[in-house]
């Protein structure tokens, strides 16, 4: 198995991506093509391992940023990182791939290179907000389509379900639907029909119904679906308020000699604490509904995010999530 | 001036209601229409004063409960404490109106009975955000209107923009749109065209332009404009939030004698910080767009809390807010 990185996307790249990648390699014994600026890569590799089994380049001289139009991105940078690693996966060359750059490119890219299956009108993010009691919850669509239909909705449960299963080992993963309320006939003219399409699915789905915003963190369900503008707006307010609420608490604890003491003794909890949110464990978004694994990992990935990134894409190719998804579709 | 109150509407109801009713009545030298059971209500009355000025009761034997269909409640509970309590206020036996009872009921019976300013389609509840850093932010819809329309979301702006200059002494407040990014171009089909309403609006608006979900908190706009799904989704996602990464927190500093210790030091400094997030400082969330003022005090209300929704509903009468939005609308 080969898995095509984008060696330049992400904050920390290329020398977080291609450490991380080197780590993955040697863990799950699998091949990584990196795919950037040759020279730049060659000169991390040679500081990081003095085996280069398994490891083929291709150079690109350029990168896609968080500031290109996507769509135009794809189209035009044709020797950038990510369109390179893209045309890896649709040549055949790679199986999968792992980008942590633009997650708008990688979604346009994914969808026009690597090529939506048969039957999906819609490919979807798929974010995992880990759980403060533990465990975690699928978010899909986190983002890719801000104007969704019922039928996308219900597209969009199948693929998480599949997801859930093979990719996590959940057996029959809790299925619900974000709204405003918890009864039935809630919601906005989307939700209320893509209630009854899942409410009404002749698939194996464990649909559980409604699901209000604030108990999604609460780990009520494993899946929760939703149109990527509203999955946007609770991923992006849970990021914000957990932000803020921690840099208020913090300052303050720091106003006074007491609570400044009663910090420090604190400090240890606090650090596990925080580990619980860690999304480097936890690996990146998988981009569902397109042909082949392709992983979206954090922009601010360190090399252990990158490594469980490309763990991530390995299971997917090895479970054939992409050919269930394939069927199930054709039987909903 | 004379505000009615639904003595029965909230968890606390109705002996914080009346308490607090005492306490406004008191302070701001207004008058109160207590609606309700009369018996338990001068029960409660006779406990907590002796001096029965300014105080009238209407007699309502039916309570409205969150679980009662809101349009129908209001049409058939025709003797529950609210809807006697919308009945003064469209009778002009009253100016506005408070409960602490169901939104959606008094959103509908704020609709139905008070009636909508002439040129507003749909009225909307404006929620006060308390921002860690200090200061708040109105989150306009959050959750009366879940199928919107760019015009509506215009309008949202225009209602929030006059209560926040009038009600709350902001002289210029800064308006964004609630959106998946800050560029014009984001977002889905009903933000990309309120983008456009709001930017080319000759009203004197400060339109700042797009907010992400997760400034908010950050106290960068004075109003957030968004649908009534969105506003909901963002508001309940911040309650989940806070609530689980507290839980979280209390659970992880009591796991271990050291940060046990820590805990009790801090304490102080914590409860100051629960303190900021205190919406019984900040009175209710209006419903604007109605002929009278219509104020959403929070569920678990306590008497302190109903007292500043009744000073609120006080100043919204003082400063002609509902007059002012009509003349916005007229030129808008």
């Amino acid at each position: 198995m080969k898995i095509a990185i984008d060696a330049m996307g992400g904050d920390n790249a290329p020398e977080a991506v291609i450490i991380g990648s080197i780590q993955a390699r040697d863990e799950y014994n699998l091949g990584i093509i990196l795919s950037g600026k040759e020279i730049e890569i060659k000169r991390i590799l040679e500081k990081n391992t003095s085996n280069f089994n398994n490891i083929e380049l291709i150079n690109a001289e350029d990168i896609i940023s968080n500031d290109d139009k996507p769509v135009l991105a794809i189209r035009r940078k044709k020797d950038s990182s990510m369109v390179k690693a893209l045309y890896a996966v649709k040549e055949g060359k790679a199986d999968a791939i792992v980008s942590a750059g633009s997650t708008g490119a990688l979604l346009s890219g994914g969808t026009l290179l690597v090529g939506r299956i048969k039957g999906i009108e819609r490919p979807a993010i798929g974010s995992l907000i880990p759980c403060i009691a533990g465990g975690f919850c699928l978010l899909i669509d986190s983002g890719a389509n801000v104007d969704s239909k019922p039928e996308f909705l219900y597209d969009f449960a199948i693929m998480g379900d599949i997801y859930l299963k093979r990719v996590m080992n959940i057996s029959s993963p809790r299925i619900a639907l974000a709204n405003i309320g918890t009864e039935s006939s809630k919601g906005n003219k989307l939700t209320v029909e893509t209630y009854e399409l899942l409410k009404n699915s002749h698939l194996d789905l464990n649909f559980t119904g409604n699901i209000e915003a604030r108990d999604i963190l609460k780990g009520e369900a494993d899946i929760v679906v939703c149109d990527g503008f509203t999955g946007n707006m609770i991923l992006k307010t849970m990021e914000g308020t957990v932000q803020e609420l921690m840099n208020g608490l913090k300052a303050e604890i720091m106003a006074g000699m007491r609570s400044k003491i009663g910090g420090v003794l604190i400090k240890p909890a606090l650090k596990n604490f925080k580990r619980k949110f860690d999304y480097s464990e936890h690996g990146g978004a998988p981009l569902l509904g397109v042909k082949a694994p392709v992983i979206k990992a954090h922009g601010s990935s360190n090399a252990k995010a990158i490594k469980n990134a490309i763990r991530q894409a390995k299971i997917c190719c090895e479970s054939n999530v992409n050919e269930l998804i394939e069927q199930s579709i054709m039987r909903r």
